[in-house]
């Protein structure tokens, strides 16, 4: 009997998704399923690390969800500490840092992302940190258990105000220097203000407009300060919050065809685009708008997940697509939840969209109702049609997650006018009667008919 | 100069959206605006009263959104301690308590629900309260300020379950008395366990499959005990919690045409059906499920907001519609949340639909992030077209709320797929990598392709 093989490269939220989906649906008389993993675990919580490091999770297996014994006993075999060294796309096979020759039938490209970096000098001196592997959360709890007691974040992506955020929490003295004149590139103007003001109300240094030059090193090699044009920022740990990038120097090698974003191009179905048994999955990968149909790349665990196991249905037989991302993303720093969903005003503009504009202060309970927080809403929507294009949400607990709301409106392609007649759920002690998502709708749907 | 004259009877969340939209969009030297309210308030929220009776809201005045001062600058006359005693449709008149025939142009009859009351002896005693005016309230605080310590609350819908918590809060004995087997009657029976099981466990007594027979009544006229078949309680206070009906004697009277569900039946504009010059808005009126076109009654501050202020859009020249209902509910009993849209399956049965459903557990949280609660999710879809039909929430803080996303993926009539690949936020501290109103639809959606 001849089984078809499915190699898996990376064994994180995308990889392990394609191989737990394929799996599924054909039976491991049918299908041999092997993931090689560089790292010493699989399933685990990148998004998670801030936390651990932090100490709101008390052990890194906490973010590990599933254990390479957990997917053998589904007849998924993980090599852990296996690097693919490379891919002959002609011959259909994989080598490994083992020495091994994995032939494939299907083959899932999972490699990830990588933190960005700016091109500076001193970059790679000892107690400059990413913070994507668990192995990056050891070191940096490490660094604080060492006695770092000043801490420099490079970039206000969500990843960047996470860590501002608990190493404050943990005593330090943490100043986050950004190029840009806001945290949260993908928020407007108004509401990263907002954001800043709430970091500098917390103890959080924020210098913006400051692209960073140099890390100055010491004599022993290790991390002694950031500096930019406008300042000198000392620093025991520095660590790189300015986003991710793709993962794409193994499928670079083998020929696999990027996009234009740089992440390799596939179609709806995660399928490479240049060859078909080969898929891409995860933060390695180019995706697309949900709402312009454009490219993008977005880096996060929501997506890995859901284009994994896209690919893995395709692979098991069943048909699949990825219907887009909106790009939304929700982060908190102290008690201020900030999140965003769709379009921003640039992102808007960019796209060639006629937009409006309305923003809305409300309170996350009913006002007389004790632990009711301000919250600021913003919606973007098409001028002409009312469509529903983007969302930004700022403001006290409980203020967050209501961008799913504000999401799946979008993702239904609904007008603000639309939407603002919904139904949506009232009781003094979770909203007002209008919840603050619908005043705003309402509002931009009257400014639309007035 | 002549001016049309829009008279409204009743100044709470229906009538006084209804006269102040009207307001926005004609002049003073245009329409006069004549309000009558029976009551000694406009515009307060019947909604806050359990938590005005439990002393999360330290203060009535609180509860009242706007006052005729604040509407008497917008010319808008509001009469206080007014009561409409007759319409007469055919002069096109209201007949006040204070004597007064007002001619009208347009008519808002806003007058609002009352509680529903068992047909059984009693009632009339002192001690018996509905959850109704602000003056309930005072008379349920006066009741506890004088030393009761016994309440029985009649009926488990959303008012009866808050204030079984607020006075359970307040040191009572607390009894709760269903005629059916659970409360919520909108939830589907192994949901309401779940809120039945999380009262006992706070120490609130619940009776269920108990029909109330009598009230008992001491020597002074004041409430003893309430009786069922299978048991007597004894009370201080009895609080009717069995919902609202439509408030709709003087319509009656006049010859306005109701429903079948009794309340005053309206076009999609609040326009009643026999009467186009006469309007009809809130607990009083009639409406409709987005989903089945079905007439309903549901009495909730958000549909009287919404509906009014159709009618006053109407009135001022602007076209209006409302949009139906999907009868959102939310509330909470301690610390657990118990929120439904759409249809349960007693009302997917009925309205004919071939459904499925599906039931999740989930945490709020990431797992591994402290504070993370169990969520209990059920979804509702229609077997031939996978369209989400309904959805039911119960579960630790933070559960409520994310109903509103799943009210607004059936407000737009998505199917479990569709919302499923949706785009919604992620970050530990807020939910797990796929929120747990994903993995519902998510489970549902698979099972329909598998």
């Amino acid at each position: 009997m001849t089984r078809d093989r499915l190699v898996v490269i990376g064994g994180d939220a995308a990889g392990m998704s394609a191989a737990a989906q394929a799996r599924r649906l054909r039976g491991a008389g049918d299908l041999e399923i092997v993931v090689v993993e560089q790292g010493p675990d699989v399933s685990y919580s990148a998004c998670g690390l801030p936390y651990w490091v932090g100490g709101e999770v008390p052990d890194r297996d906490l973010l590990i969800a599933r254990t390479p014994t957990q997917f053998a006993a589904d007849d998924i075999e993980v090599r852990l500490g296996t690097r693919a060294e490379s891919i002959d796309l002609a011959a259909g096979s994989v080598t490994t840092s083992a020495g091994d020759t994995l032939g494939y039938d299907s083959l899932v490209v999972a490699t990830g992302g990588r933190p960005l970096r700016p091109d500076v000098p001193g970059l790679d001196a000892d107690g400059v940190h990413g913070v994507h592997r668990l192995a990056d959360g050891a070191d940096i709890r490490a660094a604080l258990a060492a006695g770092a007691r000043r801490a420099v974040v490079l970039g206000g992506g969500y990843i960047g105000l996470e860590m501002a955020d608990v190493l404050h929490g943990r005593g330090l003295d943490v100043t986050v220097v950004l190029a840009d004149p806001f945290p949260m590139a993908q928020l407007d103007a108004e509401m990263g203000e907002r954001v800043c003001k709430a970091m500098g109300d917390l103890g959080i240094a924020v210098q913006t407009e400051q692209p960073v030059r140099e890390i100055e090193v010491d004599a022993d090699g290790a991390v002694a300060a950031v500096r930019t044009d406008d300042g000198r920022y000392p620093a025991d740990l520095v660590v790189l919050g300015l986003g991710m990038g793709p993962e794409v120097a193994l499928a670079e090698a083998a020929g696999l065809r990027l996009g234009e974003t740089g992440a390799v191009e596939v179609d709806r179905t995660q399928r490479s685009r240049s060859h078909p048994e080969v898929f891409a999955a995860g933060d390695c990968s180019q995706t697309y708008s949900r709402i312009t149909g454009e490219p993008l790349h977005v880096a996060l665990g929501t997506h890995a997940n859901k284009q994994g196991r896209v690919a893995g249905s395709v692979i098991g037989g069943r048909p699949a697509r990825f219907a887009g991302v909106l790009g939304t993303a929700l982060t908190k720093v102290g008690d201020l939840e900030i999140a965003r969903t769709g379009l921003c005003t640039t992102q808007a503009e960019a796209a060639g969209y006629d937009y409006r504009t309305e923003t809305i202060e409300g309170t996350t309970k009913a006002g007389y109702y004790p632990g009711a927080e301000p919250i600021t809403v913003k919606l973007l929507s098409d001028r002409g049609s009312g469509r529903l294009l983007g969302a930004q949400i700022v403001g006290g607990p409980g203020s967050g997650k209501r961008i799913d709301v504000l999401a799946t409106a979008i993702w239904a392609g609904l007008t603000a006018e639309e939407f603002a007649g919904s139904d949506l759920s009232y009781a003094p002690p979770f909203s007002p009667t209008y919840d603050p998502v619908l005043v705003a709708a309402r509002v931009a749907s009257r400014v639309e008919q007035g």
